[in-house]
């Protein structure tokens, strides 16, 4: 686990940002496990931080697609902001921020991979733009997630990502039965920073091949290895 | 119906709010059935101002109740900020600001009594706030919600209003079945303007009065009286 001095050098050198206040830096990558196991030491951990978090960041994107997209009626923009804001991707962005070294989790939570969890990862996210919001105010929120965020909801980076097992199964399953596998090959790399390689294979034979820093990106981009081979 | 001309000096004398843009301020107001009644002429209705004033207004409350309550959890303040920003609240804050009388309105919504509905007049609060977001910015959105809103949820003004009804169905029913009327006994005023007196009756005998300009808060009014004159 990496020290709170070195978030903040990380922060400044990557997004320009320098927090004031230091004790909210750390709430926000304070896991409730963490607190739990040290309950003498009354250690705030990060959920008061992301419910401010997940109001920031609702306003930010709603503005965003207001803006971008002046036609349509506001179910729709209620379900692109859905998409954008679900665990997922926010997990995907803490994990493109390289938050999860900073992580203060309990020690079962470390044992069982909670450094690499979803929902764990985008409740950080979260809590650190709550965090940002109290230190810097939200135009610093803003600025940080036009810089990290919303230039790949724009590419549709994330939305892709998400297609391409459900995208290999509608295309294999149109020829009746079939069983996709998807496995594990390979994890190198320290607890906090793994890559893994997964392989997809339908009925045993490998049809492609993917690596990521979490399971499910490895998966996925085995299955748009396979989808793009025509395999 | 009042003009804009009408509501933007309104506003500039109440809450010293200025619009630069009015056709933002003329869409917060116009319901989606004056849209579609004038089709023809493309006007736009409130219902995206509506998405970005909900995500504004859920950011200011939740702000405020994460400086309010330091040591409330997360659970705590959702559920609290959920009683907040509920409709009959926000149609509450509507009516306080006098907004009905410039709301546009469809000629079958208007008939059938939509510029006292609740939904039509809590959705042209969060409009109103979206707009002012765009035209002003969000300390403008926040010295608008502290100045109308929030002092009176300090005061829980409107979590009482609500409580009266219910508290004296919970006194009366203690000695068994009975009937509770609430009946409205008389109503003046132009129609957007109007003040109910509501009578509540318990097995046929008067125990309260109230007024108000809806007839919910008349009601609540005449329960509350009950209440309090142990009738």
């Amino acid at each position: 686990m990496k020290t709170l001095t070195d978030l903040n050098k990380k922060l400044q050198v990557e997004f320009g940002i320098g927090f004031d206040d230091l004790s909210l830096l750390e709430t926000a990558f304070t896991h409730t496990s963490y607190a739990n196991e040290h309950r003498l030491l009354k250690i705030s951990h990060n959920e008061r931080l992301e419910f401010l978090g997940d109001a920031v960041l609702q306003l930010i994107i709603s503005q965003y697609l207001y803006q971008k997209y002046p036609d349509k009626p506001e179910g729709d923009m209620s379900k692109l902001r859905s998409t954008f804001v679900r665990e997922e991707s926010l997990a995907g962005f803490s994990r493109a921020c390289g938050f999860a070294p900073y992580l203060k989790l309990g020690k079962g939570e470390e044992k069982s991979g909670g450094r690499d969890r979803d929902t764990i990862l985008g409740d950080a996210f979260e809590a650190f733009l709550g965090a940002l919001l109290l230190d810097k105010g939200i135009e610093s929120v803003e600025a940080f997630l036009y810089k990290v965020m919303i230039p790949h909801l724009e590419q549709g980076t994330f939305a892709k990502v998400e297609d391409y097992k459900t995208k290999l199964q509608e295309i294999l399953q149109v020829n009746g039965e079939i069983d996709i596998d998807y496995v594990v090959v390979d994890e190198t790399g320290p607890a906090h920073d793994k890559v893994f390689q997964v392989e997809v294979r339908v009925n045993g034979r490998v049809v492609g091949h993917g690596q990521g820093r979490s399971k499910k990106i490895a998966e996925q981009q085995a299955a748009q290895h396979a989808v793009e081979q025509g395999n």
